[in-house]
């Protein structure tokens, strides 16, 4: 057998395990309120991960990594043999002790996290979230990717990029969405969004969501949809992707929430048979599956045709709250634009502020800058100068996202890439099929999902980013789509 | 460190990996009726299996037993490492090619199963259950455990347990359960179950069978409670143990099922701290297990006693069904007696000629004296030999269980030893504590499960189905006590 065949066949049983280990936490996300069952939880995630870890960093797969560079090998291949690379070269990087405990942690810290939240008291999560920071700097200080710690952890999530790279993306938005935040909330014509503070049925949420995505071609063969209190997406095999579903916060968030874990969901469905159980079986990046969930979330679902088709159903959903209401002033306030405090329901203008926030103070714990105990106060007054408000409790505050405690720093920046090349993408494809939001108006929704399928989906990993998006559109990513995007939607709906 | 402490820590991971397979199985049953997702599962449960095996029969394994059999062990140590032995003999003698097509096959049979039951059409399932049938054939002929196959699969399940020593119970039992079912239908005032051919409403079922097993201690802490198509019991972690439900069947199969699941559940819930995460966390046999649970199912939760207690709460919940329906009525119709052709529906005293049925054609099965081929006549024709009655269509007859496809053969015999160890256990609490009946009037069922607790679940597999029956009870295992408890009830029931 040929070495590269060799290492397909070894890393999909590497593939494998990480889905057990995503069906473990998809369980637990989703059945397993009880903390006494935590405890056996976390070690059986922390098996499994050891046992990866010794298999990916098994000497034999570096003797295979090194027969397979001297074949002269495919497209796939080549991004095949990239990644096993860099998957071998990280984690023999990494002690197994230290990939374990940081296993182990971040279950505990789920755990510490969720009372913390619930009783808005930060303390309950300070230690572990100390030891979390610590084994995160550790493992970003042994991999040494980046000659700074901060781009090592985003290079996780997003490879290629480096702090630098997003700074200098990010920088010169900032004050520019604060201001058009401001030149918004200026208008003497805002759109009203008292509609959502009535009660909407929770089955009902759930039943119209699922609705949706049905529409949107969810295949429910290959996948699921399930209620929980934090929505994502899981793959669990290549044709097993689970998305969830939160019925309790304002209306429309589940709508919206769904349809943007769709967004994620069909875009690991779409993957080519070719590349199950492979490594390239996955979005490429982050930003780029973060591209995906939001377009279809914002740039499709609170679109003004996208309600042309659905508000009628939504209308015999909820008569006692809309029977009233014209088509025109629910899409108004569905894109209400409003500094806010959570990030998950924020607009997709203020969104980047929360992301930039983020940004920000990950890079300086990362540094050692600022300490854990300091977060709550640095994120309050940050919150402040970015969004012009002050969260009235750390539950609404520093405490509101799962990453922390799951040390995901690096992750945050990839959630307002994704927003950048979302954009980027849909200017493409808008470009090529003019006609696509006459379609959302008949509820003709298989043109986009196509032609994304086609261009982004089916490759999964096997372009980076940077290059799938100059294959797509052309160029590099470039935020200018954004703000294009952002200033001709919103300024009609603010009347300016 | 010594090494039965070497063996302890070393058996933790293997039974974590256990707990993974549960859940891998649980999450397939309860959640995944997709079949496009099962090939990715049947993938990852076909992994965990090769790793367990290949953890089992290490060769350092043999070498700490070696080690281990020198100490001078305490009698939980020294339990442990007769089950560790028994588990890696058992192993190295398996090949691990045939482990993992174990493994993998009962996952597609599963699926033909369920397609073939679907449609009661037995040919869709004859290929896969001839090749479960060879698998099972060739894994026991390599164990060798007894001179003969069929004893070496009871063994499996009933340690200690063989063909001949099950037959030597259930033959006598045989013709007297024949004689006593006919007895019975010669009452000319029979209880009339007409109740149980109304409606009842499916999610009232869920929630008062809930509240039975809450009233009994189950502990939502440490466990689930789920709907599903086929009811069982799996523990995912000491403190991790799931029981599911089906509400689609006549009532109240709904409400006995879950008390049966319980049963299962709090023998598990049970076991002492100290021998969590070690081979002895379990129920020491598939037999003393279905004791458990068919004595909280049956001998309990059918007893007038207890209805007494629960009916005023059913008349609330289905009042269309029972306002006007006495409780001696209820109790009469719940107790009905009668052939019927699925076993998990069937009352107390045909539920035997069931598994005798099936631990008769599986001896013969086993042995190569009949064919997958002829099954659905032999069965037929057994059926209508033992219980009078002949299937009308496959789905009600042999294709109603999951055994088969599971390979789980030598398991039946052991739910019918299930009733005579719970008949046997139940006489002595009731010797000991003579007032059990009259604390059910008053919704009291913690002096039983005390009592369970401290005689039966707290020791998990520490002692043998057959010591422990001795221990508790003072003799070896005799049915005389479930012939007498099913005439000493049955016969008023009928007013004979």
């Amino acid at each position: 057998m040929s070495a590269i065949k060799e290492l397909r066949e070894y890393f999909a049983e590497i593939m494998r395990l990480g889905y057990i280990n995503a069906l473990l936490n998809w369980d637990q996300e989703v059945n397993m309120m009880q903390y006494k069952s935590l405890e056996g939880r976390s070690k059986q995630v922390s098996l499994i991960t050891k046992l990866t870890h010794q298999r990916i960093t098994s000497d034999k797969v570096g003797k295979m990594i090194k027969e397979a560079e001297k074949l002269d090998l495919n497209e796939i291949d080549k991004a095949m043999l990239r990644d096993i690379t860099r998957e071998y070269n990280l984690a023999t990087k990494l002690p197994e002790k230290l990939v374990t405990e940081i296993a182990e942690t971040s279950i505990l810290a789920s755990k510490d996290w969720r009372d913390a939240r619930a009783k808005s008291d930060f303390s309950i999560f300070q230690n572990i979230l100390e030891k979390t920071v610590e084994l995160q700097i550790e493992k970003a200080e042994k991999l040494g990717t980046h000659p700074d710690i901060y781009s090592t952890l985003i290079d996780l999530y997003e490879p290629g990029a480096t702090y630098h790279w997003i700074a200098n993306i990010f920088n010169p938005l900032r004050p520019k969405l604060i201001d058009f935040v401001k030149k918004l909330n200026s208008s003497s014509d805002k759109p009203d969004g008292s509609i959502f503070d009535k009660h909407y049925d929770e089955d009902k949420q759930f039943e119209v969501s699922h609705k949706i995505i049905e529409k949107l071609q969810f295949d429910f063969g290959s996948g699921r949809q399930d209620k929980v209190t934090h929505p994502f997406t899981t793959s669990l095999a290549a044709l097993d992707v689970r998305i969830t579903t939160r019925t309790t916060e304002p209306f429309p968030d589940c709508i919206t929430s769904t349809i943007h874990e769709y967004g994620h969901a069909i875009y690991e469905m779409g993957i080519r048979k070719e590349l199950h159980d492979t490594v390239l079986c996955t979005g490429t990046s982050m930003g780029i599956h973060e591209s995906q969930s939001r377009m279809w979330e914002n740039v499709v679902g609170r679109s003004k045709e996208f309600w042309m088709y659905w508000y009628p159903t939504f209308q015999e959903y909820f008569p006692e709250n809309l029977k009233n209401v014209p088509m025109e002033e629910f899409h108004r306030a569905i894109n209400i634009v409003q500094p806010s405090f959570i990030r998950v329901n924020a607009d997709e203008v203020t969104y980047g502020l929360h992301i930039i926030l983020r940004f920000e103070i990950e890079k300086a714990l990362m540094e050692g800058k600022i300490q854990v105990s300091e977060l709550p106060e640095i994120w309050n007054s940050k919150f402040e100068e970015l969004l012009g408000i002050i969260p009235p409790n750390d539950a609404q505050g520093v405490l509101q996202d799962v990453h922390f405690s799951g040390g995901l720093f690096g992750y945050f920046p990839t959630y307002f890439l994704g927003n950048l090349y979302g954009a980027q993408i849909y200017a493409k494809a808008l470009k090529d099929m003019p006609n696509l939001p006459e379609d959302y108006k008949n509820g003709e929704f298989s043109n986009l999902l196509s032609y994304l399928k086609e261009k982004i989906h089916q490759h999964g990993a096997i372009y980076r980013a940077n290059d799938l998006i100059k294959r797509v559109t052309g160029e590099d990513l470039n935020s200018e789509y954004f703000l294009n995007y952002i200033e001709k939607k919103f300024t009609p709906i603010y009347r300016l």
